[in-house]
Formats: C-alpha cells, sequence, structure tokens
C-alpha cells in the first residue's frame, strides 16, 4: 500500500503563503521537474535559464516569479523566492515525515532516562542513563544516545546513529545515519616510543536546525567543546575534528574533513572533498571549490581552489615532471629576462 | 573449532570448468600465492611476470593458461582466465558463505512485512513494515530495512546496515557494514537567512550482482531516484549523491565521493579518493587515476588524471610558491620568445 | 547528577610518577589550558611559546619541565615531558571510563562465546558464535562481533562497531563508533563482461594498543592477512585495503586511504585526507602533509607533500590552463636559452 499525499491548489497556496493565480480545487499529489511533470504535479521555475520549458510542461502548476508568470500557460503559484517555496512544498509532500510516538518493545531505555511528549523511540534503539530527550523527538531503530546526553525538541535521528556520553543537541536536527557524535579526538603526546592516549574530556554542543549526513563524525573536544552552530548543514562523510567551532548556517559539503581546533566563520561553504588543516581560522562568507586544501587561515571572504585541473593521462604525466621543477624553470626564466633589453617587444 | 573446506582436484576442475592436468585425487583445502603456498594449496599464475615462481611453488596444484603450462611441474588446471578461473575458486573456499534460514528470536520484523524462502534474518535486526525481501537473502545483526523497502533474493547485507524507507535492491546484492542506502540528497534552497530543506522525495534504486563497501553511502533522489545499475562494484567509504546514475559494470575504489545529479557510463574505473563534481556525465569506459577531481563532463573514453605528483617537502613549498605564478611566467615567456629572432637555435 | 573526579596534588604526583612542589593537599578536580583554567583545575605547560601564560593563569597548578619552574608562580608538577604527563592526566579524569560488568539482558551472546572475567557487553550488542573475549574488556550497544573473532583484554568498542568473523584483536585497543573490521577486500577478476569476485579468505590482525576513530574501516585479506601492528593510532574515516601491513606506532589522521597491499613503515605519520596507491611501500619514519598521493614507494625517512596550494579561485582558474601546458612552457624555455649566449645576465 502506497501512502498517497495530496493537497488542493487552494491548500498549498495557503500553506507555502504564496498568490495562487488559477484553478485553487485542482489537486496536486506529487512534486516534479518541468520536464517530467504529469498531471497532478506541481513544478517550479527558479532559473530563468529554463524559461522555455513552461510552454511544454505538462504541470498542473508551477511556482514561479511575477516576472516569469506570463510565460506560464497553467496554474501559478507566485512566489518571490521560487526555490524556496519548493524547498517548503517537497516538505509537505515528505512521506518519511510521517508519526510515530512511544517506546518500542525492543528499545533499552534506561529508567532515569526523561523522555519529552510525543517522542519515539524505535525498535532495538539504545537510550543509557541520565538521558534527556525533548518533544516529538524521533530516535530511529538501533541508533545510541550515550549516558548524560540531551536532544532538543523535534529532533530526527534515522536508524544506525551513535551520540557518545555528554553530547548536547538543539531543536529540529536531523542526523543520518552511520552518524558519530562525540567520538574522542584524535590525541596523543609522543613519548618517543609510543603514542600516550590524551583523554578527551570536552564534549559536542550542536546547536538547532542543524542537518549531518550519513556517516559524518564529529569528535568531542580535548579539553573544551566542539561547537557546531545554529542552521549548519552538513553532508555525507564529512569529519570535523575536535574543537572546532562552525559558525552559523555554514554549509558543508560531502567527505570534506576538518582538523581539529578550526574556527570557520557564517554562511561558509565547504566544497566536496576539502580540507582544512588544524589549528587555522576561516572567515565568514568563504567558499571552497571541490577538494581544495586549506593549509593557512584565511581572513578574507571570497572564493578559494587549489589542485592542477584534470587531464588526459599522457599529459599528465609530461606536466607533473615539470611541476617539479617550477622553482628552476622560474628562475631561468628570470635569468634570460636580465639578458635581454628591456622594452617592449 | 575451525572448519575446513576440501575439494578434491577433480571436483575442482568440474566445478570450475577447466582442463584438469594431473591427479584427480588429490585433495585442495585452501588458495595461495604461488610464493606462500604449502601443499595441499591451490595457486594460479595470471600474471607472466610472475612465470618462474612456478619452478619452485610447492603448491599442489596451478590454475594457468595453456601457454604457461610447459613450465609447470605440479597439478594444472588449464583456463583460458586464469585470474578468474581463481576467483571462481576463492568462492567455492569462503568459509563466510555458509548460511542459515529464520529470523533470529532477538530481531524486530513487522508483521506486515513479506520474506522468501529460506532468508535468514540475523539478531537485534529490524525489518520495518511493508518490506519484501526475496529468497535466500541473508540481513545481518543489527541491519535495519526501512518502511517499504524491497530487497531481492540472494542479497548478503552484513551487520548494521541502513537501508531507508522505499529503496530498491535487486539480486545477489552484497552490502557491507556501515552502508547507508538511500539518506537524504544534500539539498537546501538558501533564503538568504538559512537554508531551507528540500525533501527528497525520490528513492534509490539498485541493481543486480551490485557490490557496495564498507561505510560507502548513496542519496535517496530529489525527485527522481538514484540509480546504481547491474553490475555495479562500489568500495569502501564511497560517496554517491542524489539523482547520479551509475552504468553497468562500473567500478569505483574506496574514498571516492560523487556529487549529485551526476551520470557515469559503463565500465568506468574511478580510482580511490576520486572526486566528480555534481551535474556533469562521463562517457563510457573512461578511468581516473587515484585522488583525480573530474569538474568538467567527459566525453570521451580514456584515461584522466589530475594533481601534482608528490615530492620532499622542501621542493614541494618551493613548486606551489611558482604555480601561483604560473600564468604570470607563461606570459612572460611568451614576451622573450618574441623579442627573439624566429629559427632554431 | 554530574559524577565529578578529583585528586589531591599529592596523589597525582605520585599516579602521574613526577615530582611535586607546592602543596599537596589542594585538591584538583579537572584540567584546563592555562588561558581558561579556574581554581581546581590542572595546567600544564609544554610549549615554550606559552610561557608567559604562566603569569596570569588561574589554575591551581602546572605541569611544566624543571627548566621552566621558576616562571611558575601556583603549584607546580615537574615532569621532563610535560605534554606526556598532561596525557596521563587526562586519562585520570575521564568519566567515559567508568566501568559496568555483565551481560546486558537485551545483548545477544551466542552460547559457544567465551568471555573473560569482567567483560561487559551492552545492550542489543551482538556476539556470535566462537568469539574469545578477553578480560575486562567492553563491548558498546549495537556492536556485532563476527563469528569465531578473537578480542584480547581491556579493549574497548563503542557503540555500533562491527567486527566480521575470524578477527583477530590484540589487547588494549580502543574502536571507535560504526568502525568496521574485516569487511571483503576490493576483489575482482575482469572477465571482459563483468567483475567476478574474489572471496577474501584472509582476515585482520590487530595487535595492541591500537586506536581507530570512527567510521574507518579495514578490509580482511584476499589470501594473507591485513595487519595492524602494536601501538598505530588511526583517526576517523579512514580506509586500510586488503593485505596491507601498517607498522608500529605509524599514525594515520583521519580520512585518509592506503589502497591494497601496501606496506608501511613503523612510525610513520599520514596526513589527514592523505591517499596511498596499492602495492607499494613506504619507508619508517615518513612524513605526509595532508591531502598528500603517493603513487610511488617512498624509500627514506622524511616529509613528502603534494598539491597546489590554495589561491583565489579567479587566480586558480588562470594557472591551472597552465598547468596544462607546463611541458610545452619548460621546453619553449629551454629553446630560448639555447639561443641566447652562455654566461652570467
Amino acid at each position: 500500500v502506497t501512502k498517497v499525499i495530496s493537497y488542493t491548489l487552494g491548500e498549498l497556496a495557503s500553506l507555502l503563503k504564496v498568490a495562487l493565480e488559477g484553478d485553487e480545487r485542482c489537486v496536486i499529489d506529487g512534486l516534479a521537474s518541468l520536464q517530467d511533470a504529469q498531471a497532478g504535479k506541481l513544478s517550479f521555475l527558479s532559473n530563468p535559464v529554463y524559461i522555455s520549458q513552461l510552454a511544454d510542461t505538462r504541470a498542473s502548476a508551477v511556482i514561479l516569479s511575477a516576472d516569469m508568470a506570463n510565460a506560464c500557460r497553467t496554474n501559478k503559484l507566485i512566489s518571490p523566492q521560487p526555490y524556496v517555496s519548493y524547498a517548503r512544498a517537497s516538505q509537505l509532500f515528505d512521506r518519511a515525515a510521517v508519526k510515530h510516538s512511544g517506546v518500542h518493545a525492543s528499545a533499552c531505555v534506561d529508567k532515569t532516562a526523561i523522555l519529552g511528549k510525543d517522542c519515539y523511540i524505535a525498535a532495538n534503539a539504545v537510550v543509557e542513563a541520565g538521558v534527556v530527550i525533548g518533544n516529538s523527538s524521533y530516535i530511529g531503530p538501533g541508533s545510541v544516545i550515550g549516558e548524560g546526553s540531551r536532544v532538543g525538541a523535534r529532533c530526527r535521528f534515522h536508524a544506525n546513529v551513535t551520540l557518545y556520553h555528554d553530547v548536547s543537541v538543539g531543536d529540529h536536527v536531523e542526523l543520518h545515519s552511520g552518524v558519530v557524535i562525540g567520538a574522542d579526538g584524535f590525541g596523543f603526546a609522543f613519548n618517543g616510543r609510543e603514542s600516550v592516549k590524551i583523554a578527551q574530556l570536552g564534549s559536542v554542543i550542536i546547536g538547532s536546525h542543524v542537518e549531518i549526513g550519513a556517516c559524518s563524525t564529529i569528535d568531542r573536544g580535548a579539553l573544551e567543546n566542539t561547537v557546531i552552530e545554529d542552521g549548519v548543514k552538513i553532508d555525507n562523510q564529512v569529519q570535523i575534528g575536535h574543537n572546532c567551532k562552525i559558525g552559523e548556517h555554514t554549509v558543508i559539503c560531502g567527505c570534506s574533513a576538518v582538523a581539529g581546533s578550526v574556527r570557520i566563520g557564517r554562511y561558509c561553504v565547504l566544497g566536496g572533498g576539502s580540507g582544512v588543516v588544524g589549528h587555522i581560522h576561516i572567515a565568514d562568507r568563504v567558499k571552497l571549490s571541490a577538494m581544495s586544501l586549506v593549509s593557512q587561515s584565511i581572513d578574507e571572504a571570497g572564493t578559494y581552489s587549489s589542485g592542477t585541473g584534470l587531464m588526459e593521462t599522457t599529459v599528465w604525466k609530461k606536466n607533473i615532471v615539470r611541476f617539479r621543477q617550477l622553482d628552476s624553470i622560474s628562475k631561468r626564466l628570470a635569468k634570460l629576462e636580465k639578458k635581454l633589453p628591456r622594452g617592449k617587444a
């Protein structure tokens, strides 16, 4: 049995707080791109590049901005930010959002844990001693909430999430499967023969409206806490080292790695696979392109990159030999320039 | 108690469908390389570079091609593809393949789930409502199969695998521990202050004969599905973004990251740690060397690379300073060339 | 209820085996940096750069070396290796180290498994047939120990760790959540149409005093074993391929990837996000800077790097065009040099 979620256009206009031009009784049962939409679907036009697709779409309604409205012959939802309205609409059609409440018979909830109203603790989840979970939060199957951790309201932890002890999570936080919050930071003192472990006595503080992707890991601090501020969005397989502070609304794409004691500002965007070495800071509104490595602090907003670009391997092999000689090439060039008379060629 | 698996050479020749030259009653109880093999072991020669090892091997039998047979003084299994025959032989000696069936008392299987014949649902696994699992499939301890997902026949999901809701998996698919299939794609609409989540309403469709390594993650699509075609092999800690389509028999090595909406062709090989930016395509039979970043579509089969190559850090530090000046170096060189008379030096 | 751990300075001096100068009855209830310390805290001075902070610290005691002692006006613990003594002190204050023993009612322990004295098997953990676990080891909630695996004494496996079958782990090993040990190495024989799986018949042998970070994966060997020697420390999200051997006391930082059949020496340090291609070796005491790619064997101790360094994206775009032309730039320069008379400019 597949659950169908549907709304009339009138309902959608009201829920999305946008103006409707067209048939308020038209029933919408899903979202689709302009190209793929069939009857009954709601689509959107955000990037003007695709305006020509308005002519041929079979969508029953389109979210678009007022200045595009004339090009659209079907029902319209007029929004100043069509992409944002599409995002809000998508949440209305999310079948995964359906909620239970209670504690599954197979879950292990310590008797000292405090669960808010309308929480759901799913099958085989484990909630250890002293944990506090806010109202309407969901702890997925197989997830483990370590001793003394605090989870806010309306959180959604998917299956097989792990929180270590004494972690603090705000409201409306979504953690995907495989996420590990509060594992030990990587700290050792080398005594000349072996690495002596530095116990990680801090914890992790996660703000509200944070989302963290599958198999991402955020380590607890050595002495102080690792801090993820409100509104931060972290993709899959991202690693955040101990004592980092990630500023509000920063976005970190998949497979990025941030070493320990890094402060990253607000509204940054780290491209996929990027890396940041330890003990540096990055200003607000810095963007990194994919697989960039930041090895010094960045003090100014802007877009930064590293890497050579891709080429055929045969070409690349010749060029990397020369990269090794680059300093010498530069010096030889300077020498030649000295030998030649100044002035325009 | 260690289980011993053994076959006579006659049995092996028949199971592997290869010709035997030698003693059909010789008992083989394992596989080993030519160098390490002891009596009772079966070895193989695939790369002619190692032909000299045939003289000294203590293996009781060797898989090799007809043209190498003369150099081998022990029992032989003659195969046109010795490495492939070795692969098939290795499967015969896999002790991990031993099967149970039934549902472990501690597993939570929803009453609406449908399990095929000879399935095994291991300890503390969770199978949610509406799930369908094909014949002879194995769901490992602690694994979670989300609501409405469909798993084919003869699948093997190791311990602590997570499938989200409504995921579809073909036959004979092996998922290793920590794999997460169907977590939300990373999609947000920025409204000027914060990132508004785009609910990920698509799913993930995985074909047959697919293997996915430990802690790899494949996100569900935003509107359409993420698709992994038949025969794709994905190593550990690989990330595949939402709406990607990975073509048949493509191989993706460990720690690679593919951003969203990428189409990768058939029979490609992505080297370890490689990255692909979003919204591009890669043709069939493209190979990437390790840690390459693909930032534009690749339209032609071939081998591609990026990166500088490794060098002593002291040398590297001088050269990266020059890399920053490379455009200027190039222009200064062009200027000098103009100043000098044409013709051979 | 927050547990408070405290010691007198006299007790600490004795436990850390260092000399005390000051009040042996002073009570210490935690650690802090010189800058952040309040009364009751123990701090440390390791790097002489921070000696000026001694004057203003409010710490009740400081661990430092004898030659720094004069600059310190509070209680002192005199250590020849202050950072190592701080590491040992941190372990004394680790609240996570508090132990239980027994088997949680919800854990599934096979009747053929052998558990040492004072082990604890936590909620919903699974211990399969034939497993042997040494004294005082802890298996966290949701962790799975596969058939026939052996775990030494005083190990700590956090929540949701997975060991496959027949893995061997030494004493005093800490595995963080999401770790997967013994998944299949990535081995296939291509038969011209499809990849035929090579069953991975070896296992993983982990020495003693090893720590492995969250979501790291270590694959089992194809024929022989993958080996992690004593004292190796591996950070989060690291991938170690099949048949690798990692030498004693080597440290591998987060998100690094080591392909198959690599031998890495002793006392190496792999920077975060570094990569090592397959079938090569790395000598003892090699250091790699972050995101370096090793594509050939390294025979000599030293520090190695790759990559271009970071720059503004506008600058970078110009330079990567030139990188593609680098071999030609080098040749054109050589040609010019030939045209000009030798001798100093």
